[in-house]
């Protein structure tokens, strides 16, 4: 059994998503097609790198990853393939890639990326607005069936990146950026739980954010005070802000881009 | 083929529900995933309760329903797994299996509530914010791919059940509440078609809600006027108000709770 | 491996599509459920109508397409399903298979349709507001579960059909219509490329819709000035109306049926 995940913007109101159902199902009918997130905002391209990062490690090896967030469908943008380590990637070349090719390359992993150029694992006709149809879901499913990644293209050394924030790390201090907003308002930042020495965690700890200061990181949503602030450590291992039964996002106004100070 | 269905209140906006196919395709890759309902209002667990407990029968046998809406995640709350019957569920101890295991029980079914211990059917770590993902997700799985019930964890006696609320029955009438409301605003009542006599269905009935009254239980949504109330008895063989091409939700300021009285 | 895709106007707040999915699988395990769009607007049969037959190319033969737009049930109207060449239809006879039928009748394809009649492809029980569940799903099943059309009911010649708009052809003008507003805004017609000369297309080409004219048609969105209007041939071959990272129907208070003219 072989897997294929899809992550666009293309939301459910649509069909556009099920005509990609429609086109692997054509060219590798035994690969397991799973919707990833198809709520991915209009052309944020952020969104779609870190969501990818966040997930891939939870699907088994050999899984093609489908990105469709393509504000520049058509023009001489370039589409890409890439193994990283067991798993794959299929999308644009507009930076989709950057955080799980920063995480991958720093490990013992092979990190390859490929120029999509071999029509061949193309639908025949390509029309200009959407090559997520035509191009990117055709290229996956071959890629899920068997096909090796370097028959779609040749090998290149430099894909696009995009500037991601990564946290400023100096004595006693950490600073950050939330980088998620999740629907229920929890904060996530970019400061991972190794950034933070253990035994600062629980007290000694200060949090600063839009104006509020939080002490020490929780255990769970149950350990704060209903509609008051709480830090946690989220499932993706990185520090976020919240408030029990309540919206963190609303409360502290915060946005994708809100600093945030870790003093220990 | 195995079956194994997902309640939960993630919504499709964020990839957790993407992160649970993850998990169960790399536990059990040949089991077969349905999305049953995302959307379950946030911690709302009676409305999981009464989805679950409506759609388990149209399952095939040894399906496995894993329900996510976990207000407690990370407390001493028990997650448990439970056999109703030929169908399975997996989900936190909070009487989302209320329902279900009501009507269950009173079925010459076994109906078997282990505690969930073992923690080799787990992922390896397990964050306190997302036992969906590590814990119930990963229980399923295993189920559905064949490990017994039992050696997931003790058997209890125990399981959490909520206070929902039956009909009242008394002579020539019965007092009832509406339990849930779809997106078209029919409002779906715990009066069931069996309690009603049949002689007094078609006209003899008078059913009061919200300083309405209604006579008598039409057969289809064309047998009212449009804008007007009608009674019908919904899919689910209970009894539920509706407006012909319109929202009874809306015109009767109705919510889960509300009162419904039926005369006969 | 053989597919079914479900089109209905149920949206995913409820359970109902979670339900389909349950009746298929009891019935004919085997068989792929894909879930096309679940978000037709409420009785919309005319969307339906549209979406389904810009889909069931895309799909591989013998897939079956179970359309849920249904303001009719438990009324009178018969349930049908066809065979549009290798795809399948199962549905309402309200002229939701109108396009579909209509398109597949001018090539040299079999249309068939038979009238469901044979209660034993049926649930065994039929509610009279859910016929999705208790009958459509379940022939679909059956259907692609390897069950002939044939067996399904008599063979009809008179199916309903929606009073679709075709566009005026005259010379050296095109009158037609908006038939599709998708998410982002962007109206889509009823004029295909093939109607259009090509030579015409590039520049010589004037398109007035909404007050406003557009010179030519471009090649992508890219070639547009952000927030200006822009013509394209969209992924259908069919004549579109969008703004450049904007949206085109606030822009032109367009709304599905608005007349739009192409003057070469």
């Amino acid at each position: 059994m072989s897997y294929l995940t899809l992550i666009t913007d293309f939301g459910l109101v649509d069909f556009a998503c099920g005509l990609l159902h429609g086109v692997i199902a054509s060219i590798a009918p035994e690969v397991e097609v799973v919707d990833l997130c198809h709520e991915i905002p209009r052309h944020d391209i952020l969104s779609a790198a870190l969501l990818l990062d966040r997930s891939i490690d939870y699907f088994p090896s050999g899984t093609v990853h489908v990105v469709v967030v393509d504000p520049g469908v058509g023009t001489q943008r370039r589409a890409i393939a890439a193994q990283l380590g067991s798993q794959y990637f299929v999308g644009p070349d507009n930076g989709v890639l950057t955080y799980a090719y920063k995480r991958y390359s720093s490990k013992e992993n092979p990190v390859r990326v490929v120029n999509l150029s071999q029509r061949q694992y193309w639908l025949p006709e390509v029309s200009s607005i959407f090559h997520g149809r035509d191009i990117l879901a055709p290229v996956g499913a071959h890629l899920a069936g068997g096909i090796p990644l370097s028959d779609m293209g040749a090998e290149i050394d430099d894909p696009v990146f995009l500037d991601v924030p990564y946290p400023v790390i100096s004595e006693g201090c950490i600073e950050g950026q939330i980088i998620h907003i999740d629907r229920f308002g929890n904060l996530s930042s970019n400061i991972q739980m190794s950034h933070i020495p253990p035994h600062t965690r629980k007290t000694q700890l200060r949090i600063l954010i839009g104006g509020h200061e939080i002490r020490g990181i929780s255990g769970t949503f149950a350990d704060g005070v209903s509609g008051n602030l709480l830090a946690l450590i989220d499932s993706t291992s990185h520090l976020a802000i919240c408030v029990a039964n309540g919206n963190a996002a609303h409360l502290l106004h915060g946005v994708v881009g809100s600093p945030i100070y870790v003093y220990y």
